[in-house]
């Protein structure tokens, strides 16, 4: 496939600007690019890198400085990348229906031109949505419903229970619907409390490889429309993240904590259970939360605290030997100008 | 199924306050429960949802009032609630027996009432107990055994020379026993060591999803009975976890770490290698540490310090920037003082 | 098999000591070693076990004290004792070929006596190199490659576009090739990034169990010769991982950052993204990196710090609450004084 600038402009909503009738004919990045290709500046710390780079057109925000080389100008140049990369992106042609070594109950339902591969185990009672594709090794529990346009990726498990919405992703081997980890301790010894909720994942979430996403021990484990989870990320049993929100790889989420919408947990954050995450807060990598957070504010450390707090007290730890250091000096002072008293 | 709130109570060793006779049909949370339903107060935190449940029955520890409604008393609620709850949960009717499409060797073994799902992979000279259930996708390797009334729920790996002991339920996509993460570097090449011990996990023991427990060096990894183990925990080669113990989720513990009995780990908490872990230890989420840690104590941060010592030295952090102006003030006086006295 | 410890020097490189006709017929620890086996000293920790050894011989560095028993000496006693457990360790002998069960497309290259499991799924264009060994339940998507000598666990998932080299070990459950965690935010929704990049993984690496190593999202995520990889470890889209290299267990590296050569991540430590990690850098465990490090130097801390820097800092907030207490003694001291003094 060939575009013009032009056409890759109307096409994303940006603006052509210099030559709009040079062909792309694919995205790269801004050291790999060749003639023919076209880049994209989203990230500032690789302006550096703009001047040498061999694309035939750029993807920058409007005032940035592209040497007059042919630009798509657009004000958000990340999506506007994202929007071209995805013109260029061949839809990969799958094999459609039921595949032989596929085990499905004959009362599950699959939609239409849904794809089950071989190894796939869909019990009971569950549904697939129409297109969705199901990789090998996926498994399907009794009534499980997956929605339409999803992709299960292979060795995912869906265990009984559990509601997933449509166009959502799950990644290899993740897990959705474990027990949640729920004990009542007495005389030393653990007696499980049965995990008898579900889980119910909205529409349009995309959940990253061996990630765990627990059921709930009464009530649902749930996941709102358009939130993304990365890879490895610990979800446990009853905890609701709220719409468009972003979890990033190795955090984890403890029992019944609720997050608002566009709430932001950077990498190996760490979240105690039955706490509030306000809508648009934002935590830092490797925080650790122990209490309710206020919404739209950032919060750093472990434990966390609000993101300047944190940094003033980062800058005064680091001085900190050295403060050691004064306050001998003013206590020798102290003890000398006493002693010349005496 | 429905029994009288006396019934419930004669079952769960508890005592029925009020109409002894309200039928209870179901069990559901403080928020969630309607009529016909019994709810539970175990957590203190949610005392003030007591007051509006619709629920017909609360259980509650003897002395909470309960607004004079039906109540099932005993000691430890979380405890009675779990043996209600099991007693409503209907047990799911599984197929039993090897299915068609599981793949076990003639040289394995497989005990009465097993249930062998499609897809599972068994080794020769494995054994599965009585009454076990191993779902799709499950692979068990050469020599290993598999207990009685155990469930290994879909796409979990127990590789060759794993013990698996009674009543032990495994999540789905768990790894047991793949080699430890042993090297000797010469030369600045890292040379495999091969990893030729075990892996024994005891009676009653339960592990979460995706989590990962490496097979010995040479001598074995053990888990010893009725320890709970957490979704994405890390348990290295010849690590020794006591009995009842309760690793959180995204834990890790490092080569040749041993702990005690009735140990808590926290979540994303980790243990470096070859160190003692006493009896009745409770280390705080993401706590880091570094050395042996003595039976009964509390411990937190990274590095890990006795509980209290780190709240006073996080309370202190929190006061430095105050601090540092306190000296910057002092000196300030100082030498005041002293140039009033040249 | 039986060996002389004469013989056993002779294959490792090392020298034989006391009676050099002693025959080892298998390697255990200190403790568990018995008449007719070696054991080895190699961390210093344990050398007050040495005089109980009941071991007929042991491996150690020269100038250690061994108590007069016979003794391979060796520079480097735990690469010596990893090649004489290599001796002693007893290949397991495959079945070849494409199993029954295993379903490899005719468009995929199976090389010789390679060895495909039951419940296997190859892909078209796939190349599976000579000698390797794929165990149940793995997938390896279109036209990716894996070369000669390899072992994939169970239930291991490599996603298309993915280049493996040779003898790589990759470990139960570990995802190689899902997609980066890529958004463009327009509006408060997060749009998808296409990731069409590819994974490639150089010989001699070896991976954990349950890892994710993500796909690049416009060139390939890069894994040198060499590098070992422990479980539950998280690789971002366009990471490259330099030679011999050893990440362990639950550390997360985030998008398009670049290690060197002999970088030591230790576990649960994560990299922000975008940033470069000189050859030979050390981080310490749960360690936190916000930006570059420069090369041979070994970091501490979240956020990291220098080692001795972070040693230092970690000392002084230690005895933080004395040092407060010694501020308020000078305070009143000094008020003391100015009030004498007026």
């Amino acid at each position: 496939m060939e575009k013009t600038l032009q056409e890759l402009a109307e096409s994303v909503g940006g603006e052509a600007e210099g030559d709009a009738r040079v062909r792309i004919k694919g995205v790269a990045g801004l050291k790999e690019a060749g003639a023919g290709e076209i880049t994209f500046l989203a990230n500032m710390k690789y302006i550096g890198e703009l001047a040498a780079t061999r694309a035939s057109a750029v993807i920058a925000a409007p005032g940035i400085d592209v040497g007059g080389r042919p630009c798509l100008r657009a004000k958000n140049p990340y999506f506007a990348f994202a929007k071209v990369l995805k013109l260029f992106v061949l839809k990969r042609k799958l094999p459609g229906g039921v595949m032989g070594g596929a085990e499905v109950s004959p009362e599950a339902h699959v939609g239409q031109d849904a794809a089950i591969y071989p190894n796939v185990f869909v019990e009971a009672g569950a549904k697939i949505g129409d297109r969705s594709v199901l990789y090998p090794g996926v498994y399907v529990g009794e009534g499980s419903s997956i929605g339409a346009d999803c992709i299960i990726y292979p060795n995912v498990v869906v265990r009984e229970g559990v509601k997933i919405g449509d166009r959502v992703i799950i990644h290899g081997g993740t897990v959705i619907g474990g027990d949640g980890f729920g004990y009542a301790t007495d005389g030393g010894k653990h007696f499980k409390i049965p995990q008898i909720g579900g889980v119910v994942i909205e529409d349009d979430v995309e959940i990253g490889s061996n990630a765990t996403i627990d059921r709930g021990a009464l009530g649902d484990t749930i996941i709102r429309r358009g939130t993304k989870i990365d890879n490895l990320v610990q979800i446990a049993h009853n905890v609701v993240v709220g719409e468009d929100s972003i979890i990033v790889a190795q955090a984890g989420i403890s029992g019944s904590t609720e997050l608002g919408h566009h709430v932001v947990l950077a990498g190996q954050v760490g979240l105690v259970g039955h706490i509030k995450i306000g809508d648009g807060v934002q935590v830092g990598a490797q925080s650790g939360v122990m209490n309710d957070l206020e919404a739209g504010r950032i919060y750093t450390g472990s434990p966390a605290y609000p993101h300047m707090e944190f940094m003033r007290m980062q800058a005064a730890l680091r001085k900190l030997p050295e403060l050691r250091k004064r306050v001998l000096e003013l206590e020798k002072k102290l003890e000398k100008n006493t002693r010349t008293e005496e």
